[in-house]
């Protein structure tokens, strides 16, 4: 076993997108940033996302089984502080432009790209949820560069003006 | 539900890390190049792995139910091009400097980081398998900059030069 710190300062070195998971439901849209987002299969086109169950959001996504991912672009910075800041889920929807595409779940305007999933499966594992996500739409904008985090700070990987 | 091409092409916008992923058993050592790892939880300090389950090593890895993460630095693309080419899991060993940690899964010396680990839960989903593993050792190097991929390339992020 290693020491949580431990743990957390070496994780900090594994680089990660930068992305806005949302959801909606009865209460409403919610939505968090997270870099623990992967890819799992092409064959249905399948990836899972983790998530703390202690986050106030969290059953919110349980209960309606439907989230967007959206893959910052490197000049929305400003929308990963906002969530995973302490505004209120109504507050944060008040930065970017959102739309839908067949879950209803929030897709931010001008991400790399957006995927719309439903949530097929979630497993607990100590203080966070593994959900495994089919995904259902896919929403892929113009931008070129992508925001990412590494060693505690954000980076751009990518060109923003090429094509 | 989406086209696999689809959902690779939108994948490739999602920035991660470039992994060595390692593991060692009576068959010897064996390796491959991953991109899907990501933190789970810091109680206790446990990570994922997608592997794909048709690749040659898969076997070797549900055996032996260890692994180590070895998160590449800017200078180790050639590394990375070994443990994702069609040479033997021998030949892939003759490249790069390796060492143990605690659970004898080769670990690559001059990486960001390298997470040993015990795998604890092993998920199919698909083509591909989730291997979710506990951490029983971290080897820190002194490399400042990452090997990342994204949109088909590799790129580095953080500055090789500065501490």
């Amino acid at each position: 076993m290693v020491e949580a710190i431990d743990f957390r300062n070496a994780m900090s070195l594994l680089t990660s997108a930068v992305n806005v998971i949302t959801t909606t439901g009865i209460s409403g849209h919610h939505g968090f940033t997270a870099s623990a987002v992967c890819s799992v299969t092409d064959t249905p086109g399948t990836l899972l996302v983790c998530m703390n169950t202690s986050s106030r959001s969290y059953e919110h996504f349980v209960d309606s089984k439907i989230l967007t991912v959206n893959v910052l672009a490197a000049h929305q910075q400003q929308i990963s502080q906002v969530f995973a800041s302490k505004l209120s889920s109504k507050e944060r929807f008040e930065h970017g432009d959102w739309s839908t595409l067949v879950t209803g779940a929030p897709v931010l305007a001008e991400t790399l790209v957006s995927f719309d999933c439903k949530i097929d499966q979630i497993q607990e594992i100590g203080t966070h949820a593994v959900f495994m996500c089919t995904v259902v739409a896919i929403q892929q904008n113009s931008a070129k560069a992508g925001l990412v985090y590494f060693n505690r700070a954000y980076h751009q990987v990518g060109h923003q003006d090429t094509v």
